[in-house]
């Protein structure tokens, strides 16, 4: 596992999450010539970041020295750690290193809430998204998706927006499943304020991310942005529903550059909720119908993925809480979330999130609504579909 | 253009009809080995079939040396002339040289009922089919498809079956354009019977086709042979709606072995009958939401396809009753059907016919509901997109 990241340029980096806008790429430029703190620095000495700090116009680059001189990332910090959250950047053992294939792009950060490891949880993720007004066969399609997803052992994540994003995340929760809703504003503010109480359930079951600031109000542009991170964070993007030119179709073309799959579920093409689905679908999107078919496309992928039978890692490099709740799986048949919870001396949610981490580290799988240690034997000499 | 069949061998082929089951792969290799003539006679000698016939058990070669003994293709022919028909074979200049594709299993000759040019309409033909008991989302994308492929100058071929079929040829119809209906019965037999004026209707102003004997009748086997016709005889075929294992996909997989595009088009995944096409569209089929998609698609490919502006043929080779609706259309600008009719003084389904075979050649083309001349001028200098 790599270091974390040294503590000045953590700091800078929190400060620069208040300051640069998401994906810009001249910011992402002058981190790589300059680090964090030097960055911040420029900014804030009154003429130093002229002549320096190149790519964006004075204006915008006007605003940023603003912000620069306004930001007190100890404060942001202490609020996010108040509300049990924390800030994970580039360098960090739970930093998704699959973000970095977004190059300048980058986020300088990420705000998190939530118990699990984003890190790991993101290994075995899949995004669901789609159109903020949906019809009921999209809200349908999303929640089983979700919840399908959730009980094949797929991390759910979405973009907490009313429609597909919320059904989906609905789905996986109901399925007692792991979700991970990526926000475009700030960990702490909700936005839909009609999803109040269904973020603040995904902050207690699953994980809720931000790049930017707390605080920090969602815009047009930011809801664009965001969608690159819900893209690189996952190994694939479905589709449930979109109008032509919608924010879904461009989250799945992130996707698609990226190497991750670009899925979408087909509808009558009598509906213009689907005719951005079925444009995706003609630009080599996959068609998929059901969860099991998105599990069997985006299982297959070797890069990310871990082996399919037996740990990527040994036992005893688990962090000791990790550790418990394996510990907690009988040795042979499964048991229930919760009575392993009480096995390790943990509450329901804390395992969960356990369960799923040890599940992208290949040590458990999930059978039925139960868990299960992997078996040890090798696997069986199937030949299994490619992907693609 | 290649001569007609020797008279002697037409005959032959006329009785084999009544004679081999559709697609008999052994009887095409008999054709091969021994003629028409030579395998008619084969069966009709009571033992010199016996060692020389071979590939089918002693059951079906004495089924085929009793109907061999009962053909009476003169009698055949004579019932389709009356009907306004004919029979065309192998070495016609309207066979339809696509056909070939089918190897063995080519038919051994088409009954046909209708006043076009069943070669030169199929150069410009593309097959809609689909389940029966669709649903009304699957009849109006079927006849939507019908009349949009219709105004754009494709032919529409599909088997007049209930459901899907019907509302494509009526689509068809109703744009006042080219339909093709390829029977698994004898051109003379109207299945389903609850389609007899649309039959009727087809016959005047397309063309009805069968491989089956004047009079023979349709068997669950005749159906799935059948297909392959259809997908043979069209550049593409387009699904709309069908179940898992239906027909329809047994045509759309002939097509797309033969070369010809495989389309579908989408519906919701909670419905049953939209769950084949949904198979068919995972296995290399491609989505299609509109009749400018699929001539978009099946427009491109060059192999069959005459030039997309000017004729393949010139002038003072077309027969003249062809020549005559040519010469009725104004230098400049469109004309209505009926008006070129008069002016050729010919009947407005005549007419219909020979504008479609004219568009087939490259003279014509379609623009909105009436037809022009093609411009002279070469192609502009764009670049399409390529198929698949």
């Amino acid at each position: 596992m790599s270091p974390e990241a040294i503590p000045g340029e953590r700091l800078a980096r929190a400060a620069l999450t208040r300051v640069l806008e998401p994906g810009d790429e001249h910011g992402g430029r002058w981190l790589r010539q300059f680090g964090a703190a030097g960055v911040l620095a420029l900014l804030r000495e009154p003429d130093a970041g002229r002549g320096r700090l190149t790519g964006v116009g004075d204006q915008r680059l006007d605003g940023y020295r603003a912000r620069a001189a306004a930001a007190e990332p100890e404060r942001d910090l202490a609020a996010v750690t108040a509300l049990g959250g924390r800030f994970v950047c580039p360098g960090d053992t739970e930093w998704p290193t699959q973000l970095d294939d977004l190059g300048e792009a980058r986020p300088i950060g990420l705000w998190v809430r939530g118990h699990p490891d984003l890190r790991i949880w993101s290994l075995r993720s899949v995004a669901v998204v789609g159109a903020r007004a949906c019809t009921s066969y999209g809200a349908h399609m999303a929640a089983s998706l979700g919840s399908g997803l959730a009980e094949r052992g797929w991390v759910v994540t979405s973009g907490a927006a009313f429609g597909v994003d919320g059904a989906a995340h609905r789905g996986a929760l109901a399925a007692g499943g792991a979700t991970v809703a990526v926000l475009a504003c700030g960990v702490d503010v909700v936005y839909p304020r009609g999803h109040t109480e269904l973020i603040g359930r995904i902050a207690e079951q699953g994980l809720v991310v931000a790049e930017l600031a707390p605080g920090d109000h969602p815009t047009r542009s930011r809801f664009v942005l965001r969608n690159r991170v819900i893209a690189a964070l996952t190994r694939g993007t479905v589709v449930v529903e979109a109008e032509y030119r919608s924010g879904s179709l461009v989250t799945a073309r992130d996707a698609r550059r990226l190497g991750r799959f670009m899925m979408g579920v087909p509808g009558p093409v009598t509906s213009g909720l689907s005719a951005g689905v079925h444009e995706l679908l003609r630009d080599e999107g996959v068609l998929v119908t059901d969860a099991a078919e998105v599990a069997e496309l985006i299982g297959d992928i070797g890069e990310l993925a871990p082996p399919r039978r037996g740990p990527v890692l040994p036992r005893d490099l688990l962090r000791p809480a990790v550790a418990r709740v394996l510990e907690a799986l009988p040795a042979r048949g499964t048991a229930a979330g919760p009575e392993i919870a009480r096995n390790a001396g943990t509450t329901p949610d804390e395992a969960l999130g356990r369960l799923y981490e040890l599940h992208s580290l290949g040590f458990v799988e999930r059978e039925g609504d139960g868990w299960r240690l992997t078996p040890r034997r090798s696997p069986p000499a199937t030949t299994r579909r490619g992907g693609t």
